[in-house]
């Protein structure tokens, strides 16, 4: 048994960390290795939640307020990144811990920043099993943020439980400003900033959002009210509550109704698909046919080749070569 | 020889018709004969002219002026379709010829409307086979139009030789709704509606463009004065004549500079990467392949197999499996 497995149990942050570095890993033993800890972990109950906001939204100052929230009351709490943008920057989100700097010296919290990455596809894999191991070492709660950039929130939302949006206080016209797709897989947009002189302006933005989720058909599945809008304010606290109060009543509806474990047998499913694509595809990357694609592509480019009679040449060596 | 082949050469436009329903068909029998007949046709020169404008700007009224300023010419004109939305529609652009009711009529053109498609990866590789039956059947100048749909600008600008987008008189605002990933992919933009009461707005609306385009890097292999914005009427035919001068001026350059041949081979080489990578996909869909991961789909979906497992069962059997 992996040495790993029974501290990652009993909750232990380091071996956390240890584990996740290995399931980021692309060496083919560690790769080995992560697979055998993952079969091996048990299931554990847990709330999954994905939270998308636009840069200076507050985003950190809210999950450091949430996040203390949920700990205040007895829970763990995982946060995660999935930044698709961290791969050009060579930088991450989350990578600067100060950014939460209480919610990360809290024992009862995790904070793993966003792992530079190539592919959307490479960082939905890894981060899926990145809360995995957080749920096997008792983070009952998993907060996955992401950057509103392309595909991320898709994403995030296919690996979650429930999605909320963060958005600032704005003006009517700026509505529209948020892309349709996204408003509709939020089950909750949080308008942050609702304190001091922003604070009417914030409960506008609220109605205006209510206004436009409400004509958005309603999800079948989902409670009355559902979804909805609410004014929050990360630097008070107000709202928090509330907040999460509607998130566990969503959740807790959605469990009595079967619909929470649909979802994640759905998601479940994606994911085993999209693994078999990208490993499938991934053949493709092994030097040997790495070369012979640039011949071919050529002689293709030249017009010396059919581009069907190339690609066959490159499909009937991938049948010859070894597993 | 494929009995096609000859009336093909011959310009003919019913054996066109013939050979790109054989090239839209998804039987095997139809796909290999479709293999063998592309195989056998020389490349002609031609130009390719990709055309974006969303609906209500006058794309067809356009095309129908345009085609037949070129006819007039002297040339022989196909006119093309990408329309990813048609597979969730059922409908398709260009599926009413009435749209180009004279152009239709036209010996020297050729329309073809948009098939209803599943994949948009699919529809770019139909659409590449049917641009080189049109210019094996003597068409020197193929427009391919689409929607501003998604992805499928790109898609269209990735298999031709220039990039047109076409678009309505605005007011200064509106520029930013056009998005800026379009704005680089075009080489020429059109201002349509230069006529009557909306001339003077066209021609501001150009001006504002013309502003844009100049805040944006000017491409490497470009001449000077390239992207540029153009009005134009597609009712009156002003500016039609002067927008074809610019576009083969710009033509012309590339050929000269080598850009041409360069974009081209670029397109035939990526346009093989994707057959490859969409091939080696459909191995999945097999039937009993596609029954094999429903399977084991469920298995995963109940916790009962874990994600990778699972796909290292698909592939084992894909690779037992004769080809």
């Amino acid at each position: 048994m992996d040495e790993l497995i029974e501290p990652l149990l009993a909750g232990n942050r380091r071996a956390l960390s240890r584990a996740i570095t290995l399931i980021e890993s692309s060496r083919e033993d560690h790769r080995a290795r992560a697979s055998a800890l993952l079969a091996a972990l048990p299931a554990r109950a847990s709330l999954r939640i994905g939270l998308s906001g636009t840069p200076g939204v507050g985003k950190s100052t809210f999950i450091e307020a949430f996040g203390q929230m949920l700990t205040g009351e007895g829970a763990r709490v995982a946060v995660l990144a999935v930044d698709p943008s961290s791969a050009r920057s060579g930088g991450s989100i989350l990578g600067d811990k100060t950014r939460m700097e209480r919610l990360s010296r809290d024992p009862n919290a995790f904070i793993r920043p966003s792992p530079s990455q190539a592919q959307l596809g490479g960082v939905a894999r890894r981060t899926r099993e990145t809360v995995q191991l957080c749920e096997a070492a008792g983070f009952e709660v998993v907060l996955i943020e992401t950057v509103g950039v392309g595909q991320s929130e898709t994403l995030v939302a296919d690996m979650t439980d429930l999605f909320i949006l963060l958005l600032a206080p704005a003006g009517g016209d700026e509505l529209q400003g948020v892309k349709r797709g996204i408003m509709e897989i939020a089950d909750l947009i949080l308008v942050n900033k609702a304190d001091g002189d922003l604070e009417a302006q914030a409960r506008r933005t609220v109605a205006d959002y209510a206004g436009a989720l409400r004509l958005l058909r309603k999800r079948p599945g989902d409670p009355e009210g559902f979804p909805k809008a609410l004014p929050v304010s990360a630097v008070t606290g107000a709202g928090l509550a509330r907040a999460w109060e509607d998130m566990q009543a969503l959740a807790d509806w959605r469990r009595s109704s079967g619909e929470f474990e649909r979802r994640r047998a759905d998601q479940a499913r994606r994911a085993f698909e999209a693994e078999l694509r990208g490993r499938l595809l991934a053949r493709l990357e092994r030097p040997a046919i790495r070369a012979l694609v640039g011949d071919l592509g050529a002689q293709v480019a030249a017009g010396d080749l059919a581009a069907p009679d190339a690609a066959t040449q490159v499909l009937a060596r991938l049948s010859a070569e070894p597993e």
